[in-house]
């Protein structure tokens, strides 16, 4: 048995897992997790934890970054801004957006999303594919070739003009997902309501940002859950629900797993500790508070929570989606423009990680398991991010230590993304990732950035458990009562 | 108290209302019935009905008389084939269509029909206005005078090509119905399911008349009306969900109405009768049976009588769409025609009463009181029909007079359509409508028609009861909770 | 056709069915209706009803007439004077209890309640059957011989000392029932729910009357509700479930009868009228608004009425259970009761009518036409009470006019019961019966009674179609699932 | 920092959790795990796990060891006999049933058991009290002591004459277990059907063990776990229900965990991979599988395990009750016995592990990780036992070393208990557990036996989070809708 000096030793830390916390050096040899254990052997460098946190570095698995809106507008950060704010968060992998618009080539937006996070990217990275434009040369050719390549997750929007797909197209991204092997993430709100509600809103002078948040109604974000679903039990394809904002949309989530149909789902960090109210703002800077869907009431937040308790919501996401809080951004329609103007969205990877270990650990709503297992684990397993999400023998050294104490006031100036203002201004948490590790290179220290933009690594993904089905396809599929028909 | 001689009585049969039946005469005095009871006087005429069933007359409120389909097929009757049909049958009243296509004046179209249906009905009508093309022109201007003059139900399609309305629209719709107070029905199945069944089915080959059955998929049944539904709680619109042919279908209606929701549903004797066999014939002999939605399998037929049994469904029509089976109609596409060119719909006013008496008061399924309700006093009351649906005094005295014990053999021979085929061709059924009053006036008798076409009379219909909300507004439309924003 | 002399003629009102109203006159011979309609010949005698509503004699079929209570209290009313009552209110027929104890015989129980009946009663009547004590002798000798001497209904409590039956003997008494053709109605309350929190309650010395409110959790009927309805569904047996008082109660229900189970409902005015608040009375007058179940809050009030709407509930009795308001009575315990000590129950025959009437008609909640089912027409179709429940040729003349403009104020004094108040003291409603009929006799007339003892008659029912299951029984009685084995 | 030698170190195997599996060597210092990596130090001695799995020890929390029957007959196991027979089967640590019967003191039931264990046990253990006389001696004396000396479930029977706990000593057992921070487990089934359906089928001759599948009903499961949850929630107090058999249970457990209850379940081998086809035996053989509730149909199978995969049930026990295949046991009652006289229950302590691996692993159902969170990880975290569960580091060294490829065929010849029969004889599993480890000490190594009788140690156990409630009681507890009363 040959001695071994392991390159770094975290040592005196608390380790925590989905399951548990347990006191443990964690020694890492080259970029991997090489052993956990108490009495490891000196490592060449060493990292003193006692009385921190060793946690597995966040993923976030839904963040737009360096990408332009259905309406041509630029978010506000590239690869670099982005991924740094995430690695401040204590967030270490993101998967974020290759995005079609109408039109374009699906190997060209991959290329050129992948250039652009060669070129920035603190952190790993993959990718979901967005497709806006699901021609049979889309699904017969250029799908295959993306999940060979590794990016098996296909998104689709159900509302947005220019974007969003039908239903008919919807069944044929989930098919081609079948047929590949993929995963698909959605964007589910009924457009004829939000369209309908926004012209009346508009045609009686409601204007104002807040009235977004009227704009997209609840049983909307219901029905499109249980019209997508429908269809993803119809093809026996699994699927991702996105962003999950009110009680009613927790409900069909849940009722449908109930039936053991394989439907996943997300929320955010706004539809837990933000509400409509806080859209209200004077003149226009409600503008900052717009992403879709809306912010809801407190009682939704409770029934999010109780989802996410259960287990019927699995991941959080920051959705990040920042648009500068100028003329280039938020404000880009000029001093009185009407809610449909303004872009969607808001920053979030910085802050995801700090605003829930404050209310899951610190506040200790579900505690400190849960909150590894909510934007670490689970994400890293419903993606299939091998090596990523855990702190494990051989898993991607991928750490966040974090001081349990360390009492922080949230404010734009220590963002470190571009958007120009935080939602959560003002708000004091308690709990930070001071040390930060990528792949074993500390990457966050003492409040400084010591990686390179290009550090970051493509993730490769093939689809994973949660991207298959269930075996039971709607019997318009069964030969013996289709009258034979053969049709997938 | 002057003596009075009424102008015919009825004499020794039994009377059967909704809640049971009893040995009664009927007289008559001008159209209407004037009194109900035993040692009547005598009367200027009488009918003995001793062993007989008086019954009043059938409404089928959901039936396509002389009507262009949305591919541009005229449909095999006219007002005078349908309605003789219809009287041979029982029937004393019907709800035709008066059907916009994309781009005609609503107001037009009402006249055009109007004048098709004086020249020759020989019962009573009303007419459901289909909008296909919902402007702005046909809400605020059209829809309004419609109500007024006396066409308080509208029809919109969520599937077919050409005359289908979208969500937004239909939100359009329900809106403009609550405006006016006028009731709305809807054919509702996914069209993205059907389109995309359509065009895989087609692709690999499957074009014979039966995979029309598979091509509309039950759960983009129970899809719509979920989405129907969702859409009718927003703007607390009642619906009439029209032509249910699936147990799935049959849970959402139950549910939704288990929530206190106005939603009120439909069936029709081919989804009770018939099942996807018989569309299963040797060449292309199915298009006969092609309808839509498709008959679907015997469980469905069970969960569809427990829907009537417990009241969610209210109403049995006949969806009569009568093609005729040769080149002008079913078979129009030629020799080799694909399921999709087939004209869609069956022959059914003629049977509907018989095949129904057979099987609920012959063979005793839910009794002779559940008979009446569904065929006459449950659509007088849900559609508004004023002084029809049953025989009491002061009502129109539309009256069929049943032999019970009358055995009949359907057959296209016996059939006053001209479909040119009957869907139940040799099927016996027990019970048989000997004679058939129309406000007074015997208009069959003997397997003779005593009325004269254009005898008919049109009912003009307010909204009634079925039509008014329940008050609730989705919170979208509450000041409180949507930043003061008067919407409606 | 020979001439005829009805012997009395209503003439000039407005008749009303659950279906409708219509201004018609209403002939009478013998006992029963003869004739309605226009015209009508000259009566010997005649009634004028110009502005007056016609409608059926209500039926109360849930009231406790010369009762001992299963702790021996006699409760208030005999059949004179609770028929008197009954009949001031405009009913006309009651379903009264034979209430067995244990160790009595239901023969000589069933013995004397006729007495007492055909002694006292001033309208027609009928009896359930309450089993206290389900022996072999009771279920296999008596129970068949009490069906077909017309009691087709059995009674049991799920609840109270001495006189409820547990689990095997519920499913005894549910198998009789199904092997007699027998109807099965419930008080259905968890038992251990109560008895646990009246022990909680009065060891911390809460024992005023309005603890009695605390006393009978809410989910303690929705769990009774529950465990019944998987009885009654394991050996298709159809119940009826008394008194329903929560909104949770009304979810249980109404998801059964949505599974197609044969479940039927009843509320009482208490629930409808009353709310805890009520019962909060000072010193122990609480005492006199202890019931059971106990009256609940605004929101099940409105839970019910949409449960009504809907027909999930066909029934509104009084649940007549009259104490006088003295010490032989509610005060029997002496000035310091624990709330357990008082006799459970409330007058309730006299009101129940015209406040139905009040809220129904005159304020328009639901309506005349539903008011009539609910009142008279669906407990004569779902008690098998023949010729009762509606005006209809060859029905019993049982027929109350009603002033709808009349305006009452409940008070003590204005009562024909004995229970010395009433429990809607002050409250005013509008619409008032004024002449009462039984059989074609008048029974009251303007504030007078004017029948006597002993006139009315005893209504024998067989079991009628609610009483029939629905064909399917659990697995385990099917042979093909349980290995052979016989069991019904 | 002092280098160390780890006095054991298992080297090369492949270790997993609940969420995935890594190559890693697991060290050992003392009785815990110190440190799981690559490339660590060499052990003072090292074991070869190349090839291997090398997986927590199984945790069986539901087992009778050394129990007498309500019926009075001794079970077929004592300690050492049965945590034999669980070690060789890769189970770890058993928790067994301290059981009184009425009249016994809970103080010496527990401390008879206490020293059973103490003598015989070669795993560790810990007990669930079962309560069968919820004096208020017990709950309000004994129940305290109980958790405080490290005793924190508490488990009632539904169902069993003698020890069966009724509705309101439920309330008192959930309502001390709220006080004291324990957990309720409970054997659901409605006693009465039960009763009601032996009596019927031994009435009419249906005495064959195969009757005992048909006497306890599928929807009396149903109902019991609907009773037992909604008393649960009236106190909100967490409960496990054990062996859920049923598809109607599972939905159950699955719509009140939709309802943000919390409700824990379990299942059992013989659920999973036994049918009611399975007891069908010639002559009594049938005894053998005897089992309550009884094994089900394939269909429920399919349930279970859905419910087993979205996490509405999280544990896997062996409910190992054996009893002998003789005269003094399942045979007791001589040659021809009725069902009723069999006593319940069958061993599975040996076989669970290695027919849920078969299943899981080596057939692919569900997968690895799935097997140790359902075998290991859950339990460990329901039940609280500190230390168990998992290879963590500071974790107790309770190992088992699976062979993945190893055929076995389960016979008699190869079990370790002494029921004298397996109910799975002749069945052949692939994967085994060679090398098995308690607390670092090799307790299984090459079909040996190498631990001794009394070196299983006592698991005193708190409660857990999963018995801490949610926080909302029944409104009858809330002083600001109950009169104020303070009840808990």
């Amino acid at each position: 048995m040959p001695e071994q000096t392991y390159q770094l030793v975290i040592r005196g830390g608390t380790v925590a897992t989905g399951r548990g916390a347990f006191a443990a050096d964690v020694a890492i040899s080259g970029e991997s997790v090489a052993a956990i254990g108490r009495g490891l052997p000196a490592g060449a460098r060493e990292i003193d934890a006692t009385g921190k946190l060793v946690l597995p570095g966040g993923i976030d698995p839904h963040c737009h970054i360096e990408q332009v809106s259905a309406a041509g507008i630029l978010n506000a950060d590239n690869f670099e801004s982005a991924t740094t704010s995430a690695a401040f968060g204590g967030t270490t992998s993101v998967i974020s957006f290759a995005a079609q618009h109408i039109g374009n080539s699906l190997e060209k937006v991959l290329a050129d999303y992948h250039a652009a996070a060669e070129r920035g990217a603190v952190i790993d990275y993959a990718f979901h594919m967005i497709l806006a434009d699901p021609t049979e040369q889309a699904l017969k050719h250029d799908v295959p070739k993306l999940v060979k390549s590794g990016h098996a997750t296909l998104k689709v929007f159900m509302t947005y003009d220019r974007i969003r797909v039908d239903d008919e197209q919807l069944l044929d991204v989930l098919a081609a997902a079948k047929e590949n092997g993929a995963f698909v993430c959605v964007h589910a709100e009924n457009h004829g309501m939000i369209t309908w509600m926004v012209k009346r809103l508009l045609a009686r002078g409601y204007t104002a940002p807040k009235y977004h948040a009227v704009s997209h109604p609840r049983s909307g974000e219901a029905e499109a859950f249980n019209r997508l679903i429908t269809f993803a039990a119809f093809l026996d394809q699994p699927v991702m629900v996105f962003h999950v904002s009110s009680a009613e949309g927790v409900d069909v989530i849940t009722r449908a797993r109930g039936q053991g149909l394989k439907v996943f789902a997300e929320t955010c960090p706004q539809y837990l500790f933000l509400t409509a109210q806080d859209i209200d703002k004077p003149g226009t800077d409600g503008a900052k508070w717009i992403c879709s869907p809306p912010m809801r009431t407190a009682a939704d937040q409770e029934a999010i929570w109780a989802g996410l308790e259960r287990g019927d919501l699995q991941v959080i996401s920051s959705d990040h989606a920042p648009y500068r809080s100028d003329q280039s951004g938020k404000f880009i329609a000029g001093p009185a423009p009407n809610f449909k103007q303004i872009p969607n969205g808001m920053p979030g990877l910085h802050v995801r990680m700090p605003l829930l270990f404050d209310a899951m650990v610190s506040k200790g709503r579900l505690g400190l398991a849960k909150f590894v297992e909510l934007t670490a684990e689970a994400p890293a397993k419903i993606y299939n991010l091998t090596g990523k999400g855990a702190i494990a023998v051989g898993a991607d050294a991928d750490i966040a230590i974090w001081d349990p104490n360390k009492r922080v006031t949230l404010t734009e100036a220590g963002m470190h993304d571009r958007a120009g203002y935080t939602p959560y201004e003002g708000r004091e948490v308690v709990g930070w990732p001071e040390t930060v590790l990528s792949r074993g290179r500390v990457i966050v220290h003492d409040g400084k950035l010591l990686a390179k933009p290009g550090e970051g690594r493509f993730l490769a993904r093939a689809a994973g458990d949660a991207a298959k089905g269930t075996g039971r396809m709607a019997p318009e599929f069964d030969p013996a009562r289709n009258f034979g028909a053969k049709l997938m």
